[in-house]
């Protein structure tokens, strides 16, 4: 059976990138990573990537002369490897509303919150800040906003007191790990559809 | 044992009032309600106070020629009841400021969201609408803004596909009044220090 293709952006050390290959070297996951991009070449995701025989690229923003043209390049990767969804798996850049409405509905982020709560950066510090008593992580299609697309799924966590950002973000790390390839196989079985700005998931 | 006495503000059916008056027969939660007090006196919640041969108050807006007078009345009746804490159940009126920093950290909230998200009005309305795959309930100290004070605790349930805000509103009510008297129960063995924003709980 050929498997559904999907690329995955990434910026940093790519756990969550290795959740989803885990899951797929399980057999939980019916999916190909036909190619991880990285914005920054010594991003540590790069080195799973290459570790699991998947094709990885660099492109280097400072490399082009406008976000347009380094768009367009990773563009350029993700159609050429046959992909047909795009995964953010802590990719630290906002995409354009061009790229956004090219892949619409082909675009899935994992954010560190229970969304619509704490969008943007430094959302476990957000919450931490706010005093929650609970948060999460969401798992989302992108729109052109920022972490306000269709929501596919949610997980939570308890914050306790006490709580930094750093030991708020290792617990919600835990729960990413799971949602995002929960998401993706979802996904993969052709079992949401989005109906407005919700997110059916058919039994 | 001198049980600390607190006062409960009601607009409507009283549901989160039962929970609480339910508790405490069942010697789970160790308060005494001083007064209820309703700005409507047609509200099932007058009803259920006097069943629990509770102090029941009606203080109708229209009857006073400002806020200032309503709430100066409201606020003579838990002052003469000797309540040390004000539970709003229900209550469908904002308080002003003047009230709100003469009863500071002495009134608690129930919100039928996870706050931050969806303050305000409709809050299920709003979670549905949004598109959330999990929403829930929130106990909070009420601070100047709408929603906005330091939260005690918090109670999620899922959001299915389907559900209507009706549908959603009596799963979140369930928890309600699970988390009312919890919160309460806290408070009442002065297990809680507000620090900032935030809202530390004692083992």
């Amino acid at each position: 059976m050929n498997k559904r293709k999907i690329g995955i952006l990434v910026s940093g050390r790519g756990s969550n990138l290795q959740a989803i290959i885990d899951c797929i070297l399980k057999g939980d996951l019916p999916l190909e990573i036909a190619a991880v991009i990285s914005d920054k070449s010594d991003a540590p995701a790069l080195e799973r990537a290459a570790k699991a025989k998947i094709a990885g690229f660099t492109v280097n923003r400072r490399e082009y002369s406008s976000k347009e043209e380094f768009e367009a390049k990773i563009n350029a990767i993700l159609t050429e490897a046959g992909c047909e969804l795009v995964v953010l798996a802590g990719f630290m850049r906002i995409l354009s509303a061009t790229f956004v409405n090219r892949w619409q509905h082909k675009i899935i982020n994992i954010h560190p919150a229970l969304l619509p709560s704490f969008p943007g950066l430094d959302a476990q510090k957000q919450a931490v800040t706010y005093g929650v008593k609970i948060s999460g992580c969401t798992v989302h299609f992108v729109d052109e906003g920022t972490d306000s697309g269709p929501i596919i799924l949610q997980k939570t966590v308890p914050v306790l007191d006490g709580d930094t950002e750093d030991t708020l973000a290792a617990r919600i790390l835990e729960q990413e790990h799971k949602a995002l390839p929960a998401a993706l196989k979802l996904w993969a079985e052709n079992k949401l559809t989005i109906e407005g700005r919700c997110v059916k998931i058919l039994a």
